[in-house]
């Protein structure tokens, strides 16, 4: 389709946009992977003049006038601007509606805050974040007032990462998921079907953990002449374009599970972005439609998938060779057993696949609270160690193992959270779908056969990029909404037979 | 010193221009060192984007009012302003003068002949890459008249890569070297005492050459803290910004030279770039200042330091180690010999420390010719051809290891060959001042205690980046003007000694 001239060159204004941030993106891989550390002070100057060129481009008067030339006859246009142009008109409401003296305000306390923080948690002394988080909270709240909401304000900040999802469908769900989640782990607590786990813990070189960790990215279909794998200390996966999706892991020695578990969360992460269709490059919409669709994908093939019993069926005599002799005397049972292990812990990235769900839905509880004003900062650590006690049955000795525990409230991202347990939701219900539509999921796990699933993930959320949103792909893929059910089951289902309940 | 509100523009003008140069090279970085293949596509869109608007910034009517504004009264400037000012004004004309169509069709025109050339290579054509050698010298003579010259016109060109250094002064000393080095080599050809060289070809683990490589690199006094060392195909060093200056190299597992004196040559050129003065940061001063003076310190370091008998007394032992057993057999005087074989070739990059300035001294001569309009492209295999064996005593089988062994002419970059001779005689020429300033500097080299060497240049060359002209350099080094002198005497004491003249 031919573009009309402001067409044009509103795709060509985008292309630059998107440019910008393809270097900024390249600049932050670099510094998580190697970036000698005195050249950071001049490198952080590069990404403030790239950053703030691509947020003044956001919210120019040329985008304000593309925006008002465009918009008014948008269902005339062709679906990729259109699109782009309604991506483009959310962010520059977004970004314009604050007020440029209060973002930049807001900038420096977020610097300052996750270094305040990273020291609280050092000293485990919650009272020296707090003055920054009542600022981190205040800021929010007032961003809200100049976003607007509808219904619960806390809705404002979940449109942020999860468009469309809103506090009445996750009170729904999460109410469900507690329902169900907490018995399960009383029961299992009791069983006398506990594994063994002492051999998950032997040595098992570095090298070693990462070719076998290839083997699996190369099962996956993970495009190696499409990305690379570096090492760093906070594991991410980053599509630069979807040629270039690259992934990261950090190795223990004495816990494979870190680096091969984590280089299959980021793979599926990865899968996603090397699959979205070429005619978005160049646009906003050339990255994955929201945080939680992104985490299903991981979440899929590092719980879901990495965790099957059929997968080991076909990967387990490979992992025996590459561990040296450490597992030759474990069974498939025990193995499937010990990497499913669930236990009530303190710390939710250490935790398991059954009591994650536990954590997110902590955080988001005490989320929604402080910003509908019932929950007060002061109370935070107590609300936060009752939670912990009533639904997991065990209590934070301190503030580092409590409140204190992750980075996401210091860095001002309140909202997030919900997203990794929507993830886990959305990952069990479009597993539900996709074993209807590939009857033979089962025996392609057991022969190393997966692609053919990349292939249905493709074609069903892949390659839309942003194009739908998560309710959206939801709804065309599974035929319903959002619904906990699918992750009930699963958890269920597998739970009480790995421990005979 | 306070800088006036125009002047504080015109630097934070300037600093953002040099934050998207910073970016581009960091683009560069990464595509030589391990992007993947399949984001190289879009990833050029982002150099395009970049590198576009870096151009842009150059020759905006802000850069022009800039100029107008200050340069009137430059004497008047901080000494920083005003040597920024100055080479903004002279990008600025080399810039604005060459008409935008014309540009674009010679930006093209550079990537179709570098593509050409390679196949014409490939297939040892030169007619093949005739009509593009033809179009490229006709746009450079056409900038020559844009640009305008003074003297030969082949000094407009030759300013590009070496400010200040003329057609009169490179005839004169080019010649003095032909007169010493072509009897030498003839005389070493007669020698009897050639050097035996099997035992540099025999298998020497990459690991072990990066091991003794990075040994080396830290005598010099590479800060690893401010730079890192990766593979590529052709090896490069690049200066990001001081605190981040990155070296590459390739590993031949049976001829360990390639790595090991490629990494001392990077070396040379990131000792340069990591000891630039931090007060530089952020203007176009940031860099080495010009191509000739930038090779002088790789050369110093590759053929002068690292090829000397002294240096090899404190680290031939060393590099045994690493080594294995292969050189166990081996005297020190014999490895000394061997590194420092000297033999005509016809591969430039390929030819030892005696024959290279003839190699340059031929497409010296060349290029002043068809830039004179002395000689034809059509009979550039022929000239070329003939001064080898007029030179050399050897004559080329055909064009690829003749006239079309070289990228250079190809990218455009005519004048730029020039640089390589003159670094080799800066080399020499400061390396007799240092000896006079430094007269432990053999007893250095036998002790492996390279810091004194590095300070001293880092003081008298490096801290300057490009605020001082080379010439300017040179004169305040060394106390007088270019001269060849220092080489010849280096290259006639070595060789005469090492075979027995």
């Amino acid at each position: 389709m031919r573009l009309s001239e402001s067409e044009t060159s509103f795709m060509e204004y985008v292309k630059k946009m998107e440019a910008f941030n393809e270097a900024l993106q390249l600049i932050y891989w670099d510094l998580r992977t190697g970036a000698p550390k005195k050249g950071v002070k001049q490198r952080s100057q590069v990404v403030g003049v790239l950053s703030n060129e691509y947020f003044q481009m956001s919210i120019s008067e040329e985008m304000a006038a593309f925006i008002a030339k465009l918009y008014g006859r948008k269902q005339e246009l062709p679906e990729l601007v259109q699109k782009t142009l309604e991506e483009c008109k959310r962010v520059y409401d977004q970004n314009k509606k604050i007020p440029p003296k209060e973002y930049k305000e807001y900038v420096i306390l977020q610097t300052e805050a996750e270094s305040v923080w990273e020291e609280a948690r050092e000293k485990s002394d919650f009272s020296m974040f707090k003055p920054y988080l009542e600022q981190l909270v205040h800021f929010n709240k007032k961003f809200i007032e100049y976003w607007g909401y509808r219904g619960n304000k806390y809705n404002t900040l979940l449109d942020l990462y999860e468009p469309g999802v809103t506090v009445e469908t996750i009170d729904k769900e999460f109410e469900t998921l507690k329902e169900v989640i907490i018995p399960l782990i009383k029961n299992i607590q009791e069983s006398e079907n506990q594994p063994e786990t002492d051999f998950l813990y032997q040595s098992f070189s570095k090298e070693k953990q990462k070719e076998f960790s290839l083997k699996i990215l190369g099962q996956m279909g993970y495009d190696f002449e499409a990305g690379r794998l570096d090492e760093t200390v906070h594991p991410f996966a980053t599509g630069l374009n979807p040629g270039d999706v690259r992934i990261t892991t950090r190795y223990d020695d004495c816990d494979w599970r870190m680096a091969i578990f984590g280089i299959i969360h980021e793979g599926g992460h990865a899968l996603y972005e090397q699959n979205i269709s070429e005619e978005l490059i160049g646009t906003p919409l050339c990255t994955g439609t929201s945080m939680g669709i992104h985490e299903s994908q991981s979440l899929f093939y590092e719980n879901i998938l990495a965790r099957d019993r059929s997968f080991w069926e076909y990967n387990f005599e490979v992992l025996q060779k590459y561990a040296g002799r450490q597992l030759d005397h474990i069974s498939i049972d025990e193995f499937y057993h010990a990497i499913n292990k669930a236990e009530p812990s303190l710390i939710r990235i250490e935790s398991d696949n059954l009591t994650y769900p536990l954590h997110i839905i902590i955080r988001y509880e005490i989320e929604k609270g402080l910003f509908n004003n019932e929950i007060s900062i002061n109370d935070l650590p107590e609300i936060w160690n009752n939670k912990y006690e009533q639904y997991l049955g065990i209590r934070p000795k301190n503030d580092a193992e409590g409140v204190l525990q992750d980075v996401h409230w210091a860095a001002g991202s309140f909202g997030y959270f919900p997203s990794y347990l929507l993830g886990y939701m959305y990952a069990a219900q479009i597993k539900n779908t996709m074993v209807k539509a590939i009857p033979e999921y089962d025996g392609l796990l057991k022969t190393g056969n997966l692609e053919p699933i990349k292939q249905w993930l493709s074609k069903h959320i892949y390659r839309y990029g942003k194009t739908k949103k998560p309710l959206e792909l939801i709804k065309a893929i599974t035929g319903e909404g959002l619904s906990a059910k699918y992750l009930t089951d699963y958890l269920v289902k597998k739970y009480t037979a790995l421990y005979e309940l």
